[in-house]
Order: C-alpha cells, then sequence, then structure tokens
C-alpha cells in the first residue's frame, strides 16, 4: 500500500472543526449546541449582493480573469482609496478566499525550509496553509496580561535568522481580537524595512473595531511597499464566508507577477461569487453601522458575562468578533470534548476552540479557548451561564 | 528590496495565456482573433444548473462542510455508481476546481523533493502544481507518431527510483485528445501495484469520447483501490468553467482524511457554485448526447481541414476537445506570437497555444501547438484557413 507524505502528516487539524464529530454526539443525546467555536456570523448578507447573483444573466459559465473580474479589481481599488489606501487595480488579484491569499503569499515569497513568524496565538489554519507550502513557523508568544498586544521587537530580533523570509501579522487578531496601535505597525515596518523581509497583514477583520479605536493598515505606511503584502476577504465584512472570495494586495510587482503565476495555474476565482463581492461593494454604510453596534453590544455582553465566571480571566478585545478566555481547567482540549460528549445544563451545551490549536508553540494556551461572538446576546449569556455551570462540576 | 522565493522564479507561466498580451495587440490591430488556445467551450450551461442559483433562497451565505454538501457529495457518488465505478459519498472530497484536487492529491501523497511521472505532452498547469508544491515532474514522451499513445511500460520502469511516489495521467488526455484502452489502464494499474505508487488521474474529459471508444476509469479496475486517485471537475462536462468546482476520489481512507486536512485549512469550496453543480446532476442525457455530436462533428472538420495544409501533421484525437497539430515551423512559440502580432487575413487571425509549454523535457514539442476545437464549425474552418495562409507567408 502506498504510503502518505510526510507533509500529510504533518497537516495539523483545524482546531475549530476537530471536535465536530463531538458536536454530532451532543446533538444525538437530544442537547441544543450554543456554536461558539466558529466564526460564522449569523448576520445577514447584503442583499444587494444576494440580488446581483439572483439577477445575473449567465448562459455559459466561463472563467474569468485570473486576477479576476476587471470591474470587481477596478472599484475594489476604488473602494480601498475612499478608506485611505493608496491602492490600484494592478495591485490586486481577486482569490479564492483569504485562505489562497495566504498560500499565493507564502508562495511567492518563501521557499520550502524557510521560515515566517508570527506572533501567536494565531490563526489556526496558518499552520495549514505553512504546511502546505513546507514553510517553517516560528511563533513569537503574546500573552493574555498584555491583552495579546504586540511582543516587544527585541523578541522578534532573537528568532530571525538567515532563512527568516516573512513576518505575518492578523489585525485586528484572530483569535485574540487584538487591534496594533499605530506605534506598533510602525515598528513593525522599522523592523522589516531593517531586516529585509515582507510584512503579511490578514486584514479580513478591518471593518471590525470597538471603542473608537482605527484600524492602521499596512498599506498606508510609507517607506514599506516593496514589503508590504495584504490579505482581504469578503468572509466577514459581508457575512459571505460561502462565498471564497478575497485578495492579495501588494505595491511590490514582483511579487504581484509571480502571484499571477500561482492565479494562473488554478485559472480563475469562481464566477458568481465574484458577482455577489463586486456588488456587494455598494453595500450601505447603514449596514456596518448596524453590524459594529450589534458586535460591539454581543463583546460587551460577553466579556461582562465572562468576567462572572470565578477563575475566567479574559482580554477585552478591541476588534474582530474573537476572544482568547482563560480557564480555571488544565486541559481545555478535554474539557471542550467533555462539554459536547458528557454535559448538558437543561438539556443544553455550548461548543468552544481549544486554544492550543492556534498556537505553534507545544504545551502553551492549554487552559484557553477561543470564543467566537457571532450569537445574539440572548445565546451568549446563555452559553456563558452554561460554561459557567459547567465548570461548577467538570473534574480535571 | 525582499527578495521572491525560488519557488516563484520557477512557476512556469501559463503557455494558455502567455500570449495573451499579443491577443490584445492583434485586437487594437483592428483583427478578430479565433481562440483556438484555450479550452473554453461556447456550449450553453444546462438551464438546470443556473436555475438553480437563481431561485436558491439564501440569506446569510455561510460556509458549507470543508467537505462539500453532504447533499451534493451524496448525489454524486449515485451518478458515479449509475455508470458503474463503486464510489460512495465518503470516497469525494469536493473542491475548488479540479487544480485544487491536484494540489490535494499531490501534497497528501508527494513530499517536496520527491517525485511523479507524467506522460507528456501533459495539461500545462500540473507543472504549476508541481512547482507550488515542490515536487519534482519526471517526464515519459509519448509521441505524435503513435498518436500519444501510453508509452512503453519499460519507458516507466527506467524512470522509477525511490523517490517516485506517484503517476499521473490525464484520461482522455488534454492536450493529446489521446484516450488510454482498458490494456493500457490495466498495465498502469500492474505498474503502481508493482511498485507501490499511487496513479492519480485527472479523469473531466470522461464523457468526451468519440466513434464509439469507451472511458475506462482506473476507480473501475479491482485490486488498486489503495493506489487509485481520480480527479473530477464540473467545468467542460457541464461548460461551467467559471464555477470551479471539482473533487478528488479514493477509497484510500487514510489519503482522503489527509486530503480532508488540506480542505479544512481553506475552509469550504464556493457556496452558489455547489448549488450550481449539484443541480447539473440532473441535466438530461440528450444535453450530453448534442454536445458530444457537435464536438465529434467540430473533430471531424478540424481534422480534415488541418490535413489539407502541406506539412502540418495531426493525430487524431478520440476524445477530449484538443489536438496536438505539428506545424511546419521551427519555433511554434514565435509562429503564435507572430500570427497575433503581425499577420492577418482579412482582418481576421487566429490564437494557438505553442505546445512546448505541455512538455517538461527541454527543446521538445518545439514545432508543435495545441488546437482546442471549442469554436462552431464555420469558425473552426476559417481557423484552419487563415493557419493555411499563415504558414504559406510566414518565414522561420
Amino acid at each position: 500500500m502506498p504510503k502518505i507524505s510526510n507533509k500529510g502528516h504533518q497537516m495539523p487539524e483545524s482546531p475549530i472543526r476537530k471536535l465536530v464529530p463531538y458536536s454530532e454526539i451532543a446533538k444525538k443525546n437530544g442537547n441544543k449546541v450554543y456554536h461558539l467555536n466558529i466564526g460564522q456570523p449569523d448576520i445577514k448578507t447584503p442583499e444587494v449582493a444576494l440580488n446581483a447573483v439572483k439577477n445575473a444573466d449567465i448562459k455559459i459559465l466561463e472563467y474569468s480573469h485570473s486576477a479576476g473580474f476587471d470591474s470587481y479589481r477596478t472599484k475594489l481599488a476604488l473602494s480601498y482609496q475612499k478608506i485611505g489606501l493608496p491602492i490600484n487595480k494592478e495591485d490586486i488579484i481577486i482569490t479564492t478566499g483569504g485562505s489562497e491569499a495566504l498560500l499565493f503569499a507564502m508562495g511567492s515569497t518563501i521557499d520550502a525550509g524557510e521560515e515566517i513568524i508570527i506572533p501567536e496565538p494565531f490563526y489556526a489554519n496558518y499552520n495549514g496553509f505553512a504546511t502546505a507550502s513546507g514553510v517553517k513557523v516560528v511563533p513569537v508568544i503574546s500573552t493574555i496580561d498584555t491583552g495579546f498586544a504586540l511582543p516587544p521587537i527585541s523578541d522578534f530580533e532573537k528568532l530571525i535568522t538567515p532563512k527568516t523570509k516573512a513576518i505575518l501579522i492578523c489585525n485586528p487578531g484572530n483569535p485574540t481580537g487584538y487591534l496594533y496601535s499605530e506605534e506598533e505597525i510602525q515598528q513593525l515596518a522599522a523592523l522589516v524595512k531593517k531586516h529585509d523581509l515582507f510584512l503579511i497583514a490578514d486584514e479580513v477583520y478591518r471593518e471590525f473595531t470597538y471603542d473608537g479605536y482605527k484600524h492602521y493598515s499596512i498599506m498606508d505606511i510609507a517607506g514599506i511597499e516593496e514589503n508590504a503584502i495584504m490579505i482581504d476577504s469578503v468572509s466577514k465584512r459581508y457575512s459571505m464566508c460561502g462565498a471564497r472570495i478575497g485578495c492579495i494586495v501588494s505595491k511590490n510587482t514582483e511579487v504581484m507577477s509571480t502571484a499571477m503565476k500561482f492565479a494562473q495555474a488554478r485559472l480563475s476565482p469562481p464566477t458568481y461569487e465574484q458577482i455577489a463581492s463586486e456588488a456587494a461593494l455598494d453595500t450601505p454604510q447603514s449596514y456596518f453601522d448596524e453590524v459594529i453596534t450589534e458586535y460591539k453590544e454581543r463583546r460587551d455582553t460577553l466579556i461582562a458575562e465572562l468576567n462572572k465566571i470565578p477563575g475566567v480571566k479574559v482580554a477585552t478585545p478591541k476588534g474582530a468578533f474573537y476572544c482568547i478566555a482563560q480557564l480555571p481547567v488544565t486541559d481545555a482540549d478535554h474539557f471542550a470534548q467533555w462539554l459536547l460528549e458528557s454535559y448538558d445544563y437543561n438539556k443544553e451545551t455550548v461548543m468552544v476552540a481549544p486554544a492550543a490549536g492556534f498556537y505553534s508553540s507545544p504545551n502553551v494556551g492549554k487552559n484557553e479557548v477561543r470564543i467566537a461572538y457571532v450569537l445574539k446576546k440572548e445565546d451568549l449569556i446563555k452559553s456563558v451561564q452554561i460554561l459557567g455551570e459547567a465548570l461548577k462540576v467538570y473534574k480535571n
């Protein structure tokens, strides 16, 4: 029998999805499961996007350009310019989700055996994309005590070797909800400039900032035009996760012509979803205002409720819609599985994502979980109540 | 300025798309361009697929399951069973095009530095996926003199090393149009069984066979269940290239659980196109009958016309909708560019794909082009006439 690849063995299992079989058990046991584990918003997709697909007059569902519709790239560039980012059509390749944009970014800049530094905890699938690309992830630890702020630049410098090719950040952060300040972004800019590294920024949660905090894009920092690669996606912005439309953005023409070769190999991004994504650019501002207000209230509710549970520690997120919570357990993985398999509170239970899968360092974050506040407030209150009751009876 | 990756330098440019800038020049010069270069059919997408999207009642465009809609996988498995292939839902992961299925197949079975043997000429993007995966392509040459039949098994055996992990075939073949016989498939099966290799078969043109020839799937060969990985796609079957929906199929549970980890990392395939693809399974047989009849007539027309041109040699394709034609030129790449840049016949010209990009061996196929017969017969006749007139005046 032929053997699978070592790469295949090394591919991490998604920490968000690996408990799915246990959620099936919970459902079979007749329990309702509140999903705090996955960033699938319950927010409606803008009608302008859905209607564009309904009204599309397609007779032949043809390949599109490998870089995506020209009309979409043009309009998308304008939308970036409107928020002050100097991005032109030529700086954009439309991708199949932010996922593919990350694969193109890694493939275009980092060879097998070379290294990328990522502040952890980080979006778990970065591990998957790095493994698929043969790239070594070098984590730099951020901690709950600083609210997951940028680690000191000296911590990065200690990790830089001749094999280091890039630094990857997620801003605002999944799973931390941390929003980097302008000062932190400037520090990173100086660092990549000094060491001739790429700075890849996953900015898919750009709009989701709270308490008046402003998002600083790496595309807005003068002097790192050749270093900066931005990853974007429509998934969360328009509650269009199923569209699988994102983009890779850079002013570095060599990076873009290289990414284009990866894009040509896979021919084109999906057509209907490009139609939806292009139309979504006409979403009225009121949609976002409502959504952000709703998420802010959810965040406030979630954090307030979590803080009521003895032994739970949580850093208040400034952006995105996740937080990392430290629980009074030794193994959050076991606890999360137990919640689904063996626990219910009035026939209800919760599903959370064990945070260890968001760290690359072994044995870090074992007592932490990621909670996505994508459910309505009543459900969040119920969910945290269940969590509190469960912690009372759970035996480590 | 940070440097791009070596992998990025090595990524091949698409031979199908690299002449696009010259086709722009042709159009600027006021010339009509007949596109024989790209496999974008002019056949209408089945209405049942387009209507399913129009009528889809979506409020939130959510992530789907990483393996694709359960309902789609179930129905797809049934459709395979109907044509005699023993494929169950569990053997299928829905992918973003056949492209992603190939990436998952390579990633799951072959490590960086290991080898895959592919009969050449082959679908050019295999080179791109191999480069992206760090996999070394080892070509085994098939020739126009045998109509691009399977090379002798001894030719394969000469190339097998401890690093060889898989053999990849495309059946029916893009760009050759060759359809492997049952005997050839059995020979390959015995070979992979003997050497413990994977056999990856790209069968996306399965329905496109002519003259009563029957397609033999690797999924129908007893004894290689652990070796066989089938790649499929809706692109050509339903003229839905823009859907970017395909699948990877295998009875090897280790391969499938590994491919699933790659699938989870990118979350899910696009939603609307899964709706279209699931509905497309209800396409009436009359649609395919008409399409195959049309392609057969196009093939007959194309081959008859090409054979009229002095110095042109062509192998009659038995399947798919491509052929390789040998031209009386020394550099088909230069000729193809010249056709667009500097030639017209009554303000019309043709775009063909130089075949060198479909070979991995250097300096092979330099006098060959790939022609896709995806245009209506009148246009094919005109195109070949233009080609013939051009060859009269072209100076090598």
